[in-house]
């Protein structure tokens, strides 16, 4: 399904009026309006291909209708996702679930949706049929140099994937780890790992990064071979300047202060980027601000002071990725709340005063500087948001629309009511 | 100190145009702006007596000056807050930290600032000089029935004290419970605790309340005797129809649902109201708002929708206190921002449409369910707020003013640079 | 595959020096140890019927081979398991995934092991296909009568199951609960989920009982409408007094005191019984003991002596199963580990000097409580329980005689590698 | 009190029949028992001065008698703990609180105890009567350079108080960090850190170790600037090979896996050594071994695993220290007991067949390597630990002879019912 340009500037029209009041009367108190609209226009956050479908847990699954079934259905959602919303401009894809069999007719239809390919990422964490090794003990820690080779294998056909395709990343999230204490040296499985990473690394293009993502716990129970940051850090560290460590929200023990995390990460040169999500116990992979609206704009706060420091380009110099699961929500529509409260996070974030909260800190005014947070956290930016989109092309209203233009309905009329999305 | 009304109307001239714009634009967008600020005008919070001076922590506290050091000068520094937010129209005192020697002198000086008495706290976690029996090992819980007769009795004479000065309600906060395992047979624990109480509520006089606090840890570390709403909720029940349990944000494990438990202690007609804070950790005592604030609104829209639901006046018919510990802001600031807080998020919940909510719940469109929440949180209302300040006679910005003035200033200067207020 | 009462014989012959020697002085140094046999004798686990296949994560399942698909051999694998150590003599059946076409010929087969039915386990988690209404909301609180019909008609079949069985109780764990803020009116859920329940407490059998087992996450994440004891607890004391809360140890919230709820719940005559398992971080259903096998212990203290307290059979009036998952070990394996760090605690419980323990609480003696309940846990109680199963008939050694005996082997050669057994 | 080795001998002799009974039984079963013995022996756990006197937290302190109220007591307190256990053979002292007027003197008063001197405490969270700059906003974090330069002046005053004593090292316990979002720049707090260690790094003696501990949370609850172990890490890999990581037993975020931690230190040779304590909470800061002993376990096989794969000297390489708390047992008792704790964790961890335990892990035989594991923690090693003790002149029960010979009475005797120990 694709949505003409015509039909949502008619959508737009009906709420024009009503925006532009909003908007100019936001914008008369924001000081460099046009700035921030700038920078909401060039963010673009990506969309994993595994989670256009609906997901699950072990208890089960209880899928919707119309989900995409093959890779061209997967970008013709993220199409559909940001002509809606103009900053859902990248897919980043899941081998083997997504393997493009003919790289540059899938460049060709990516291209026609205006969408980048970001970050490839690799699987390690299942067994695939005809495989020769199994990953049930660990891929690139494992005791058996045939499984770690096979593992160290597919993360460079991963490479290859990607380099057909325009990525200039590959996302190594590792499921190694243990389920019982004794199943593991620790240290000897550190080692494991990093030598397997040092040959995926030898084959990364000149211009390629490599993420390490971190993760707590699951599917292991007992230990994650890259548990924490720290880990991740000492992992990406001894890899070399083109790894980094990535953030996926979800991947941290109960009450951990993940913006902390993020402004030393960029201090040390090796924040990757990110997978949002949003959670209350675990790797909930909830829609993005739905549970902890403040943090995510702590962490963007952070993110915005770090990268103004460093001199990096918002847009570009890291890496945004929702990484969410869509048990009870439509898919689409999930993704279209995602992708606005990060938007709503990041505007906030802009409006921080940073000048006078540097100066509220240099003199240890702790309520001034929650004056100017709290600040920023509660103008309802909802309107340069929406301002941003249309300029960009996009829908005032992105979830509404998607809604008046019955685009479920028609994706079910086309893709039928039983169709199973690759993925989680 | 105290602040006339010209000053205040004086100070909130020079705000009044930018206010006044800003108040008309979004009571444009609300229905029944003036029914919101009604109740706005009625919500009062209470301030307790012990969080007027610097806390702290086992470490060390690090006191500021012009800290109020007796009875007398607690209620002028409630009433101080009192006349900028016109919300903090009541105090919470602490036997036997705020014992009122004159108690007719006390209620007139408390008048003079249009104050009421909250609900009276009674202690039984620390010992006092010249005490018979030391709380060591528990107080109502205690294997002794001299230490248990010794909590009983001064529960009872809090409530005389709080008779003699218009409280209608005893908070019971039991630090009861065992650092280590074996140390308690938690089932007598819990009977011994219970009979202590049951002759504390005979003492009740019949228009009286009684509030059981739970807390899940510290200072016990293993287990406290009232450790969770189902335990305080046995309590209670078992107590009778006066008996009601207190939800304080911060005694709750890691990740609890304070919001679902607020509903169902409603539901079963025995939430007798809250301590508000906010935490990370554990019991941090933090200003309210400043680290979850989407957490606070969740919890006021179970609270409207459950008042509602039951015919509850918001205002008076549960009971509203912070119960926060200041260690590294002025202690007034902080309760200027804490009440700020709670009413926006009172007041954003005030904004939930709870028809078109329910409409949703009933369809199971959880996205729309999503929206409806989000919408009422992204909106700013602090012109609201303010609005219903100014209307009660308050500061149009109640923490600027109470900069401009100098306020802590003047208190140092009549108190001195080293008092110490009684409380933790 | 069905081990020969002379085959454990012989194995045990090889060990019996070494153990009579190592049992013989552990029974010196413990008063009573003949009455400590017999508990153990009598006490019996029952094994869950969809734990005795590999489990999974939502990222993936590693089988391993020789898994039963029949209720048939589900029962085989059990009586396996109880010959070797004579403490799991019940299974307990999940409906649907065990629906036993013919009653007598199952019943029949279970005699032939010594095996009994435990309470049998509805599941409306998960949609089965050609079901009319789906749980993706939920089953028995769910906003559409037709669903909570069909969810209140199959427990009432899985009700008619058990009873053909000789089942005595019906375990309810319900998936019920929100993904997001607003998706669920708490009060109607939990009043909605009631009145479900009333019908099917309606269908029990006269010597019935009803178990109603709380989970603080998983599947869903920000809602449980079964949550935590205390809603547990006022759902089971609303149906009657056949109706008990069940206490799964994996499903808490971070640092829990589950043995103070254990006792609280023995307090009431609420106590169902347990499904345990370990866990580090959620609901991990690890290897029981395999983390914190000293909890186990406590909660067995507290079960010991409240069970004593209230005059009950340990081994026949609370109801006791194991309920983990198998994801890395061999399910049988795993399943003897349990049974046997199951059998410790419980040994070990029974050490606990219980007037002494007595004593020193009266005395606030909390250095000698510790001393009393380590003193138990340090003692090395393997001799006594291996000594209970040679007394039953069973091995010495159960998991050495597994491996000694290739039964995996023999279970592979019968079954194939390439088996799936039902469950999670 | 200085207890004499007859006294102790003559209370030995009442139990020696029986131990001896034990002993033999348990040696008999176990290779290398004098192996183990040597290396029990030669391990020695330092007590820290301010844990000898009655803990608490913040609200309030039940004080016990005879607390030692100078350093020259704490002294006779710490010796008397080492006769009777004779594995209490150090001291680490905390200035200001233990200042040595007269160096030689106290070393002397210890050298007749057999004590050593540990590393040294440095207090910057404390403000100090007429101390020139507050650390109410940080130390060696603060913005302010005069308020670092005294913070960095104190820790080279303790490192010079140390040298007059023979300590070896400084340990660097930092509160700093911040209580709310946006009160502190978290890089550069970090980076003032830096340098501020970095100075303090300058003054240390040759042969010195400096030690960074982390903290998750408390005092400051929003943030801390050496928060995890990957912030200690970055900051001792900085500063040098004199530089380490201290662990903290109670200072994690919940279900944190302190085990993994402590194996990639060593694998960094960063692993200072250990603050032990317990836990359940928080920094609880309980008896060594009183909630969680197989995680103390978990940790002890990880330090002898990997010490001997570094071939460290277990008893020389890295620092042991006990940081406890002692709120409701009596402080002697409570040290003796963790203590205890620790041997038993430790003696047990020597027991780990390691050649069987790599085996079972080249084979991903996780059955085996848990069984290996249990196998050592079940078994009783208590008999063990008392010979080893009784080999160096100590008593074969520790605790019973401290109560026998009234010791805590004697203490009272002396100093009388009133004094007040310096610490927390």
């Amino acid at each position: 399904m694709q949505i003409k340009k015509e039909t949502l500037q008619e959508l737009n029209q009906q709420h024009l009026a009503d925006h532009k009041k909003q908007f100019d009367f936001i914008a008369l108190q924001i000081p460099n309006v046009e700035n921030i609209l700038q920078k909401l226009i060039a963010f673009q956050i990506a969309i994993p291909s595994w989670a256009l479908g609906t997901g699950g847990t072990r208890f089960g699954r209880f899928p919707g209708g119309g989900e995409p079934s093959s890779l061209e259905e997967k970008i013709e959602d993220v199409g559909l996702l940001h002509s809606l919303n103009q900053s859902s401009g990248a897919i980043s894809l899941h081998i083997p679930w997504d393997i493009p069999e003919d790289a540059n007719a899938i460049k060709a239809l990516a291209a026609r949706y205006n969408l980048k390919f970001d970050a490839v990422n690799s699987n390690t964490f299942q067994d695939q049929p005809g495989q020769a090794f199994s990953y049930k003990y660990g891929s690139l820690q494992h005791v058996d140099a045939n499984v770690r080779r096979q593992a160290i294998a597919h993360n460079i056909e991963v490479i290859k994937h990607g380099e057909a395709l325009g990525s200039k990343a590959l996302t190594v999230w590792l499921s190694d780890g243990s389920c019982f204490p004794g199943q593991l040296n620790f240290r000897e499985a550190f080692k494991r790992t990093l030598e397997s990473l040092q040959e995926i690394y030898k084959a990364l293009p000149a211009d390629w990064k490599i993420f390490i993502e971190y993760k707590a716990f699951e599917p292991n129970f007992y230990s994650m071979t890259v548990g924490d940051w720290g880990q991740s850090y000492l992992f990406s560290s001894k890899l070399g300047s083109k790894a980094y460590s990535l953030v996926d929200l979800g991947h941290h023990l109960p009450n951990a202060n993940i913006e902390q995390i993020v402004s030393l990460l960029m201090m040390e040169d090796k924040l990757a980027g990110f997978h949002f999500n949003d959670s209350k116990y675990g790797d909930d992979d909830l829609t993005v601000g739905s549970i902890k609206p403040y943090q995510l704009f702590l962490i963007f706060k952070e993110l915005v002071e770090g990268m103004d420091a460093k001199g990096l380009d918002h847009a570009t110099d890291l890496a945004w990725m929702i990484d969410a699961s869509h048990n009870v929500k439509d898919p689409l529509e999930d993704l279209l709340q995602s992708t606005e409260a990060i938007m709503i996070a990041y505007a906030r974030a802009l409006l921080v005063d940073a000048t006078t909260l540097q100066q509220a800190q240099q003199e240890n005014d702790v309520v001034k500087a929650q004056e100017i947070l709290q600040s920023a956290f509660l103008t309802d930016v909802r309107p340069i948001i929406a301002e941003a989109r249309m300029l960009s092309g996009g829908a005032l209203r992105p979830l509404e629309s998607f809604r008046v233009l019955n685009a479920r309905g028609e994706l079910i009329k086309v893709r039928g009511n039983k169709t199973l999305a690759t993925g989680l």
